[in-house]
């Protein structure tokens, strides 16, 4: 199992960073969310000027064995389409909205079922052409899940190693809201039907559906032995590849002391898992936006946060985390423009 | 009375809009609010393809003479000293985010109680130096209402010439707070304790007084015979120069079909006041933010409308209708930069 040293950020600091905030020439706390957001980057960056820098969406994609079953009103191929559409056009919504905040795109395969012409702008780091249905078996095996979860750090570690210091992660994978719920529900003990929800659009007899099949594939994994109480095991037996690759990629980008920006569903049940294993990652996780998929409010609620954004998106791809770019970069312009009341020659009054 | 030909926008051009936005690929509905800002600034702008241009907040500043009653923790000189800071310094909370969303900041005296410098780069429009108590009588007369009514259109008419077709509005004076609560009152029949909250920075005691004081002022206009069935006439008795004025350009951006971005408690108030004179205003309106003042809540509820962002702030300035800024471009950049299902080659599912 590839380790990763994830230390909480020293606190020390702490009392300084709220004494430049009261400071600040306003009345204390007016800048709500602000004030939050700015001690939490403070602590990650441990100085009370913290810098945003070269801001990257990293979004993985993969199919998932499980679509055969029909859990998702999404076809495969949309998939693939998608993803070299994240590369090719700049068309896509996590194109206009990277694009519109300065963020540095990175397309990762991590097990789409196609193979993409070479020199295409996708980082190549495919597993397989897809997870295998975990309605009998599991999705992928230990090996591979590994292999994800150093993929992912590889990829963040480039990242890093490009100026990088505040990271999103998205997804593109057809079914993928359906391992989230497994994950949700094993991860958390929350009960699976509170876990399920609409995915991309389903009506409610597709919602039904997708319960009963999700339903059975706990039920078999339960009848041979699975108890759920395994982090690893529940990721390999439910995950999708993109997701694997996305927590391997949460828990270093956390080791290197960088700003994770947790998107909606799908990527709230990847860090879920990350602290699973390492739970000092969610000290450097600013959740950022609470998407339209039922379940996702029941996941936050239970893991006690509170995105900065709530736009009732369900696009995935990184959408709702990069949308919340610019107010986490208000909250350090904040800490490094904003005047105290010493300076601005306005009187004291709080 | 000065008069405003606000004419609802055109429903015409809604089918194709709404079919230019569902053609988009992506599921349908999944960019959430953004496809109904989207929808919302295509209507204002009666095109497929709006654009903003030369964004603008307009900060109003004044005092009020009820600020001797205590109704406030702000001591009155904060007003002045504020409003010259936000021309002086670069160091004030909106000062920082009009520069990062590239707005300009016009600031504006409607009636501080101070003299400012000529030259100092704020807009005079000085009614008198601070309303009169509202305890026992007007703040203003019907004349010095008239005159912010016009006063605030012009303002927008300069920024409009200027280029300007998305504008927001921010204040400054102490003890507004205190008026809104009174419009909100008066404007949509709200039991008065439930519009009373902590302003800047009151204690529960604070906030008893708060109470009183308004409860005091409140039982003095209805003695006096007032019944606050008279939006003109409420406004005047309760107001604030600097809520006149936002009033007056509210109307007039809504006649000149700017998308105006309300901010929170107090703005709020002002739109309120502003669509009980001409309804169609609400119509070019984007409520941008819930603000943490108690009262706020209750008045978007009564208004049926939920802002786009929920920060907690509680500033004023403008800054939670410039914080969500960004996400009204992303509207209109997905309307312009997001390719549709055909564009794309990406299979239509929906």
């Amino acid at each position: 199992m590839k380790t990763f040293r994830i230390a909480p950020p020293d606190e020390t600091i702490r009392p300084a960073l709220q004494q430049k905030i009261d400071n600040l020439a306003k009345p204390r706390g007016s800048l709500g969310r602000l004030e939050e957001l700015a001690l939490r980057i403070g602590l990650i960056q441990q100085t009370l000027s913290p810098g945003l820098r070269a801001p990257e969406n990293i979004l993985f994609a993969a199919d998932h064995g499980i679509v055969c079953e029909g859990v998702s009103p999404t076809p495969k191929e949309v998939t693939w389409q998608q993803t070299l559409h994240f590369v090719r056009g700049s068309g896509t919504g996590i194109g206009f909205l990277c694009r519109q905040h300065g963020f540095r795109l990175r397309v990762v395969d991590a097990g789409v079922d196609y193979d993409f012409p070479t020199g295409c702008g996708i980082v190549d780091r495919k597993v397989r052409h897809g997870t295998s249905s975990y309605l009998n078996g599991p999705a992928m095996s230990a090996e591979e899940l590994e292999r994800c979860l150093e993929a992912g750090a590889e990829i963040v570690g480039d990242a890093f190693a490009d100026g990088c210091n505040v990271v999103s992660f998205g997804e593109m994978g057809a079914t993928n809201t359906s391992s989230s719920a497994l994950w949700m529900h094993y991860l958390c003990g929350i009960p699976l039907a509170e876990c399920i929800g609409a995915g991309s659009g389903l009506d409610s007899e597709g919602v039904r559906h997708k319960y009963d099949i999700l339903n059975r594939a706990s039920e078999n994994y339960e009848a041979g032995g699975g108890k759920g109480d395994e982090p690893q095991e529940v990721m390999a037996r439910f995950g999708g590849f993109e997701m694997a690759m996305a927590v391997g990629g949460m828990l270093r980008a956390a080791e290197l002391k960088m700003v994770v920006l947790v998107d909606g569903f799908i990527m709230t049940a990847c860090i879920l898992a990350a602290s699973k294993l390492h739970p000092a990652v969610l000290e450097y996780a600013v959740f950022a936006h609470e998407g339209d998929e039922r379940g996702h409010r029941r996941l936050l609620q239970a893991m006690g946060v509170s995105p900065v954004l709530s736009l009732g998106l369900r696009l995935g791809e990184g959408s709702g985390a990069v949308c919340a770019y610019p107010i986490i970069e208000s909250a350090v312009r904040m800490l490094n423009e904003m005047e105290s009341f010493a300076d601005s020659n306005v009187t004291k009054y709080f």
